[in-house]
C-alpha cells in the first residue's frame, strides 16, 4: 500500500515525534469530533425533531477500513477507546490479544508486521518491550500507533490534555464553566494557563510521555519518585533533546513535589509484569499515597486537581481525593476515546500527524 | 450521559422489574424486528426484484453505538444473540470475556462500570453473584442488562414465551399453524390459552424468572426439584410480591409435576461452576429425566410439547423428545436473538421498558 | 432458514468439491472483488477529486449479515482475512476461539451448528480432524467453509492460485508485467501457462488441496516428502477419482522434486499440536530447506519462483530466498484476503458455488 501512494508511512510512538502545533491541532480535533459524535450515543428519541436534522456524522475516514489491535498485555481503557471510535470513524476494531497472536513466538516480527498491514490499514499496538514496536514500526507498510510500551504512553497524555483544557476554568481566578457546545453539550476547548503539575509515584510510561510534553506546552513539572525509580537513559535523552528538563523538577519527597501544584497526577505502583514486586514497591511508595493532608501539608495551590489513568489502588489515592470534587479522573477516562478518535482519524485514516485545523465552521462543513 | 438528558438510568435485572403490558409489549416487539430482519438473512439474490422494494430496515436505534458484553462466564447463545441483533440494530456488541475483564480484581466494579458506561451505550452482563450486577447497575451511566446471574435469566423466559405465542395453535383442539408472516415467512404472533407449564429439574435461574412471570400471564406452573434445591428467600420474597405463589404447585415427584401439563421444561442439572457436585446431583435428579414414558405415567397433556434452554445433557431429557416433533428446543433457541434484539433496541437504543406497541402499519413506516 | 428458500445448503470442504470452472470463475471473481475494494483502503484524501465519484462498493451480499468463525486452533491469517473481507461485503465475522466453544465438550456437534446456524448466516470452521467439520456440515442449516482441518486447506490454495495468475507474466520468456488496474492499480489477472510446481516438505492439509487441483488446471506437480509422511487414503482416493495422479511425481529427494520447477512452495514442518515430535520431524526433513544452492543442484527453471503459507521457520527456506525477489509469500498472503472474500460472497452471501463471471462491465454495473 504505502508504495501506491508514493508517500512515507507516519508512526507515532510517544508524543516526542510530533510538534507542539501537531499536538494542539490533534487536542482541537479530539473535541471537536466529540462534538460531533456525543449527539449519536443519546437514548433514541432524546432529541427533539429541530435537532435531528442538525445531525453529522464525525468523519468517515476509517470507512471499510479495519484497524488492528495488537494488544500483548490487557487494557480495558484503551480497548473500548479503540474499538468504539473506530465504530463512530465508520470503520472496525480487530482485536487481537496474547492468547490471538504472541509476537515473536510463531513467527518474527517483521513478517507479522509485514501480514497485518496487508490485511489492515492501521496497527495500535500495545506490547512489553519498547524495542518490540519500535521493530512492528519498521515493517510495516500501514501506520503504527503505540497504545502503551514499557517506555512511552502517548494517548494518555493526550486525553490528560484534553481534560485539561476542557476544564481550563477550574484553574482561573473565580473561574466559571462556559456553557457546553453542540446538540449533546459537550465541554468547549479552552486555552489554557501555565499550570504547575507535580507527578508523585512510579516514574514509567505515563510519566515519560509527560515529561517529553509538558513543558513544551509552557507547564512546569514536579515529580516525587523513590531513587530506584529514574527515567532510563533513552528517555531522558529525548527530554534533554526537546529542551524539556529546564522546566522539571525531580526529587523524592512527594511533599516537595506538589508544592504549588494545580493538578497532581499519580499512576499504578505496580504495573503489569511487577506482582512479584509489589511488598518491595509498597515499601518504596510509602508516603506517597494522594490525600488531602499531603498536599495542604505540601502547599499545593489550594484548588488542586487530580488526575489518575485508571485503574486506581486505594494505597495511591484516598476516595476523599478519588471521588471527590478535585478528581477529574472519569472524564480523563472518558476523553482516551475522543483522543484516540482523532489519532485514528489523523493517523490511519489519512496518513497525517496534521490534524485538521480550520475554524469550525469549515469542520462542520468536512464533517458531511 | 445520564444527566445529560435528564432521565433516570433505567436497567434490567429480571422479569419481576416489567410490568405485565411491558413484557407483552417486548414480546410483540421481538416478533416484529424478526419479521423484518429475517428477509435480509436470506441468500442474496433469493428474493423476486417485487420482494426487494419492500424491504425495511429493523429499528436502527443503536446506530454508531455500541454495548459492552461483560461476560464472565462463556455462553454462546446469549452471545450470540447479541452480537448479531446488535449489528441487525445498526450497532455493535463488544465482547468482554473474562480475560479480558475481571470484574473486581484490577478495578473496582463500581469504578468499571463508571468506565465502560462512559464509552458504551449499554452494558449486557453475564456475571456469577446476582449482587455483582446489582452493583454495576448501582453505578453505571448507561442501563445494565442482565444476560444472566446466579439468581435470574429474563431474557431465557422471552425466548420461551415468544416461541409458545409462536406456536400458539399447537395448544388449540385441532389448532392448525397460520400462514406466515412477511417476504422471509416468519411465524405470526398469536394470542395464548392459559397453559399448564410443568419444570422438571434444577430451581435455578431459568426457573426464578419462571416463577415471578408464568402466573402473572395466566399460566399455572408446577414444578419438582429435589427438597435440597429450593429457590433462594429473595426470588420467593419476589414470587410473593408479584401474587405468583397461588398459581405454583412446588413438590419433589416429577411424575406428579407433569399432571395436565400442555409444556415441560428443564434444563442442566450441573450449572457452570458446579462440576464437582456432579455426582451427588446426578443422584439427586434421578428419575428426572424427560421421556415419553414419565409425561405418559404422569399424565401429561397427550398433546405436550418440550423446552429446554440448552446446552442439552442426555440424562435431562432422551433422544426422543429432545430431538422429536414434541421439541421447541430449536425455534426457542433462535428466539434468543429477537428478543435480546427487542430489549436491546428498547433499553439501550431508546432508554425505555415501554416497547413500541402501535398497530403493524405504523411499525412499518417507523421502522424506515 | 434452508427450507425457506427450498435450497439445498451448499458446503466447501475441499477444492475436490470444485469444477475446474468454478475454480476458475472464484479466482476472477477475487481478483475483481480486489480492484473494487483496494481504493477503499487507500488513505482517506490519497485519490483525486476525479477518482472519488467513481468509487463503487464491492458487492454487499452479507448486508445485515454475520459469519461465524469457528476456530479450534489459531490462525492470523485466516481469521484477519476473513474479518476484513466481511467488512467489506457489509457484514460482520463473529470470532469464536477455543475458549468460547469447545467443540463436543459442553454440547453436542450437532447441536451447535444448528444453534449457530440458527442465529448466523455462514460458518468458517477452522477444526481438528476433518470429521469435525464434516458433522457440522451435515446438520447446519447454513453454508459452512472449511478453514483449514486435519485433510484439506481449500482458501490457501485458491490465494496461491491467484497470486500465480497476477503474476503470470513473472512464467513468460521476457514477461513484462501488465499495467496494474483500477483506481487503486491492482495487479492484472492473466492466463497462466502450464507449470511445472514442486511441493517440498511436509504432506499435510496445504499439499493434499493441491493434489486434487493443480493438475485439473493443466499444471504438473512434483512432490519430495519424508516417506513417513504420505497422503492419507482418503485423499489419495480424491485425487485419483479427479484423474489427478497422473501428473504427480513423488519421491523422497527434494533435488529431484525441483527439477524443472517453476514454482518450488513448502510450508512448516512442524503443524500445531506436533510440537512434541519436533526433534524427530527436524531431523526427517534434514536437507529439506530450500536455498539457492538447492535448487540450482536440483536443476529448477532459473526463473524459479517461491511461495510458502506462512508462518515460516528459516529451517524450511533460508532468508536470501524467503525475503529476496523470488519470494511471492507477501503478495500470497495478501491473497488470503481477496479469495476468502470471494468464496464469503459466493458460499455465505448467495449460497452458490458458481461465481459471477460476466465481462467486466457489467460487473461494474453489478457492483453498484
Amino acid at each position: 500500500m504505502a508504495s501506491k501512494v508514493h508517500k512515507a508511512v507516519p508512526h507515532l510512538m510517544t508524543l516526542a515525534d510530533l510538534t507542539v502545533p501537531q499536538i494542539q491541532a490533534t487536542l482541537r480535533h479530539s473535541n471537536r469530533l466529540k462534538k460531533f459524535s456525543e449527539p449519536w450515543l443519546l437514548p433514541h428519541g432524546a432529541l427533539a425533531k429541530k435537532h435531528a436534522s442538525k445531525l453529522k456524522l464525525p468523519s468517515q475516514s476509517l470507512f471499510n477500513k479495519t484497524i488492528a489491535l495488537l494488544f500483548s498485555k490487557r487494557s480495558t481503557r484503551t480497548r473500548l477507546a479503540a474499538e468504539t471510535s473506530a465504530t463512530l470513524l465508520g470503520g472496525r476494531a480487530l482485536f487481537l490479544g496474547r492468547d490471538d497472536i504472541q509476537l515473536g513466538v510463531n513467527e518474527s516480527p517483521r513478517d507479522t508486521a509485514r501480514v497485518i498491514g496487508g490485511m489492515c490499514q492501521g496497527i495500535f499496538a500495545r506490547v512489553g518491550e519498547h524495542e518490540e514496536i519500535e521493530e512492528l514500526a519498521r515493517h510495516s507498510p500501514v501506520p503504527v500507533l503505540n497504545a502503551l510500551s514499557s517506555l512511552w504512553h502517548p494517548t494518555q497524555i493526550l486525553a490528560d490534555l484534553l481534560t485539561l483544557h476542557e476544564h481550563a476554568y477550574l484553574f482561573e481566578e473565580n473561574g466559571v464553566a462556559p456553557p457546553p457546545d453542540g446538540i449533546a453539550g459537550t465541554p468547549v476547548f479552552q486555552e489554557l494557563r501555565p499550570l504547575t503539575v507535580a507527578y508523585v509515584g512510579d516514574a514509567a510510561n505515563v510519566l515519560h510521555d509527560m515529561l517529553v510534553t509538558y513543558p513544551r506546552l509552557g507547564h512546569k513539572l514536579r515529580v516525587a519518585s523513590p531513587p530506584q525509580y529514574r527515567a532510563p537513559a533513552e528517555v531522558w535523552r529525548r527530554v534533554e533533546e526537546l529542551g524539556c528538563d529546564k522546566d522539571i523538577w525531580w526529587g523524592e519527597d512527594p511533599k516537595e513535589a506538589v508544592k504549588g501544584a494545580d493538578v497532581v497526577v499519580t499512576d499504578t505502583w505496580i504495573s503489569m509484569g511487577q506482582e512479584a514486586e509489589k511488598a518491595e514497591r509498597l515499601k518504596a511508595f510509602e508516603g506517597y499515597q494522594v490525600t488531602e493532608e499531603m498536599c495542604r501539608l505540601g502547599g499545593a495551590n489550594p484548588n488542586w486537581k487530580f488526575m489518575h489513568c485508571l485503574p486506581r489502588k486505594p494505597h495511591e489515592v484516598d476516595d476523599e481525593v478519588f471521588y471527590g470534587p478535585r478528581s477529574l479522573v472519569f472524564p480523563e477516562a472518558d476523553n482516551r476515546k475522543w483522543t484516540i478518535m482523532a489519532l485514528f482519524d489523523n493517523l490511519f485514516g489519512r496518513w497525517t500527524h496534521e490534524s485538521y485545523t480550520k475554524p469550525q465552521k469549515s469542520a462542520e462543513k468536512d464533517s458531511n
